[in-house]
């Protein structure tokens, strides 16, 4: 499948390690993940020499191009937040995945779109069993 | 006109007085704001206590019947990010109102909607100006 994996840039990288176990995870069942380079240690220099209006006109169209859309939520972020928005508005598949424990907007806990799945982990290998369950519900449809 | 009025709650609080500085400006001038208790101390407490779908129902329908968005973006959300996607969405002006020389998301920053208005500030007073600037421009559309 095509994973787009959304997670905190500007508002904070503490989670970085649960990001890269994300992304190891899902290229290790083979997925396809676009934005897979987000979870790297230099990403906000990798970012900042791109100009802005790049970085959304790629994401946005890696989003169409996606079957589903994982972010991680524990950290706040207006880009993860419009993504998760974007993404809900086009009818695609989200997984909201947080530390447990974690407070997370009631924009994304409160949203009873059916297309939307917020739960939560405690490891990093608990993160990677909630993604293989969210995907092995939403690959019958495709 | 009636501006749904966004801004940062579990994200943090550090710029509260800049809420507050918003709401007063926008009721000096008789416009109507539905979330102006976001700008509010108590904020935290108040919402606590409120069911997730409430919350979402309440400010989806808000944002709905809303002229245009405002939202302070100099502390990341994930709700505002929401928010601003779902607005936009819908066809309504959004203005993204920040602190200069803070960094902001790249799908606020880069993003070529027309509907969309990011601009700066330096003190609570600017911030008000530019709002008073933006609404202006958008009145002549109602």
């Amino acid at each position: 499948m095509n994973v787009y994996f959304a997670c905190s840039i500007t508002g904070g990288r503490e989670f970085e390690p649960v990001y890269q176990a994300i992304v190891r995870a899902l290229r290790e069942d083979d997925h396809t993940v676009p934005t897979a380079h987000l979870a790297e240690s230099g990403v906000m220099d990798l970012e900042s020499v791109i100009d802005p209006c790049e970085v959304y006109t790629r994401d946005v169209a890696w989003i169409r191009a996606c079957h589903v859309l994982v972010a991680e939520v524990s950290l706040p972020s207006h880009g993860v937040g419009y993504e998760i928005g974007f993404s809900l508005g086009l009818g695609k598949p989200v997984l909201a995945l947080h530390q447990e424990g974690r407070k997370i907007s009631k924009m994304i806990s409160g949203n009873p779109d059916p297309n939307l799945s917020v739960e939560c982990y405690r490891t990093s290998e608990e993160a990677a069993l909630q993604i293989r369950k969210f995907l092995n519900k939403h690959k019958l449809y495709l």
